[in-house]
């Protein structure tokens, strides 16, 4: 489907959503296309890129109307490799505890990396011209869904102080190939180290403006809340507004429950953070981080790209729990318990990644 | 001792250090200069202020050399509230763990908040003409010290996109009064969202380069090991160099071991978070993480100051543990176990806050 490898999990036709295996995800550093992770909310759009306008507005001096002819000739070229990462990753291990009804239940597999070209929303923006009281970019898709009647595009927000940083992009390749029509053909946002969500596919129109986004899926869906509170009960003007990525790790290689020869075992996965903060240590642990060992990381480090680390533990014959956490630029380090910071909604889960492995 | 309350606790007095009491730094956003904490790593400097220059040099177009009169005569004048917290904050929890030697034992109190008036360090670096190539800001003092029977300058860095913040200062007041001597006149770095030894005291010179600073308290001390790692087995080379803080939360009241009636309790704290984010939630246990109940939030609410938090908790006769956590914007919280993030340096311990204490 849509040119995604046989393995991948489907979670949803439509609108479409599908996952990669985790341990292929730790195969290459930038995710093949057809493995690269799907989360849709709406249906798919058919955009005939020659009647396709990118519309600028709201607090700018000079509204714009750009084709894309415009957009790839007028302004400068730019290929960066960002890590995506939908706030729903890990969200199984929340489902373990208690029911998450209504949402996917993602595995640790809801992160793809990709190099993206296009133009840099920052130089579109200046183009523009920003209002100096401009305090958020609000982005639309072209994709509709419905809730309780009303027809409405995908939507969400970013601060200005983030949209003109170097390396937010509006893309129109992906591994240098055409952006694909389920990654946002024919331009979509990709804003690293923020949740997935705000980098809006088919995007249509972007607008300056004092508030962050209205849009459903920023005013009210991504949002956090705490343990006790469930969607009965919950205040949805309240809730933390998610934007920005914790740090968080993950053990791709070997997988849970699997059956492994005893010795030297090469333990692999990924780390990530957000923002422009960077992962600078992993550990891993045998005796549920009593003691810890470090792992070595990949030399490619970044802000808004996964860092791959691998670790050799010595394993005898038995049963054995592998533990990892990350520490990123911040000296952030990730809560120890998933079910301390359970969330009704299966946000963010970035506890302790554990496996339990047998070695024979 | 310089002007500081007698309820001051002496950590030294050459080089000066000192703690206020916990309880009083809950007691106003804004910390009175007499209760606000010092960290000195050399003597104190006494610098006559007609004489003064300021210096900025390395990767610039125009190297500088400012007078304290054309620093506040030809740029902007700016006041910001910010919080400076030591990176040794809370390592009396460490130290309970294991001894962390040639330390100051620093309770919860190596943090304070100033409103602080000066010019803003980009200002500066523009005057300067920051050289395309440049990527980090070197601050050096007039404290001297000396190691291994070496006499060197206290110094430290920040990267160059901080440094071009709309919030970094260079500070000749404090809280409206003249920079007192011990808090660094007549010059001083304030950097909000770091570690406090980046905000530079008796500021002499500011270099633009391309690495960060080589002093001995950026490129040596200052960097986070894992639990393992000890002074004899330590490679300086390596280690998190520390920066932005990663987010924490502290109870000043009731107090440890306090005894207090017994009904409904008023429990107040801080909460603090680095770079840019803010403090968005926090959560209060009675039992140790199982359930949480949400604090109230100070309004006022910025990057780079401390969060004031305050809850109300029913409490029968007997004895209590209260437990605090904190939520910042990027959805990143503290790691539960303090004895799971030791270091032999005793740095930044923002492993969830405990206080125990008896109603009666």
């Amino acid at each position: 489907m849509y040119g995604k490898h046989p393995t991948m999990t489907i979670l949803d036709r439509d609108p479409f959503n599908a996952a990669p295996p985790l341990k292929q995800l730790r195969q290459s550093f930038v995710t093949p296309c057809e493995y690269f992770y799907v989360r849709n909310h709406g249906s798919l759009p058919m955009v005939d890129p020659h009647h396709y306008r990118l519309t600028v507005s709201g607090m700018v001096n000079t509204p714009l109307s750009l084709s894309l002819d415009q957009l790839q000739q007028d302004f400068s070229r730019k290929t960066i490799q960002v890590t995506l990462q939908c706030a729903g990753n890990r969200r199984h291990e929340l489902a373990d505890i208690a029911p998450i009804p209504g949402e996917h239940i993602w595995e640790a597999t809801a992160i793809s990396t990709a190099a993206w070209t296009g133009v840099l929303l920052r130089d579109v923006l200046r183009a523009a011209g920003v209002n100096e009281a401009g305090r958020h970019v609000a982005f639309s898709g072209l994709d509709e869904e419905e809730k309780d009647g009303t027809r409405f595009h995908f939507g969400g927000s970013i601060p200005l102080g983030a949209a003109l940083r170097d390396d937010v992009l509006l893309a129109y390749t992906m591994n240098g190939d055409t952006l694909p029509p389920e990654h946002g053909f024919p331009l979509r946002v990709v804003v690293p180290g923020y949740i997935g969500a705000r980098s809006v596919k088919w995007l249509s129109n972007i607008t300056v403006q004092e508030q962050p986004s209205d849009n459903y899926y920023q005013a009210h869906a991504y949002k956090l809340f705490p343990p006790h509170v469930c969607p009965e009960t919950a205040d949805w003007s309240k809730g933390l507004m998610l934007g920005e990525l914790p740090v968080n790790a993950v053990i791709c290689d070997p997988a849970a429950g699997e059956t492994i020869h005893a010795g030297r075992v090469a333990v692999r996965g990924y780390a990530t953070t957000g923002g422009i903060r960077q992962i600078e240590r992993v550990d891993v642990s045998l005796d549920n981080g009593e003691t810890w060992i470090e792992a070595d990381l990949s030399s490619e480090n970044a802000p808004g790209v996964w860092r791959f680390w691998e670790a050799y533990l010595n394993l005898a014959a038995g049963d054995h729990q592998i533990t990892v956490r990350a520490w990123d630029s911040a000296a952030n380090t990730q809560p120890e318990d998933v079910r301390k910071i359970w969330n009704f909604k299966g946000y963010l889960n970035n506890a302790w990644h554990t496996v339990r492995i047998t070695a024979r």
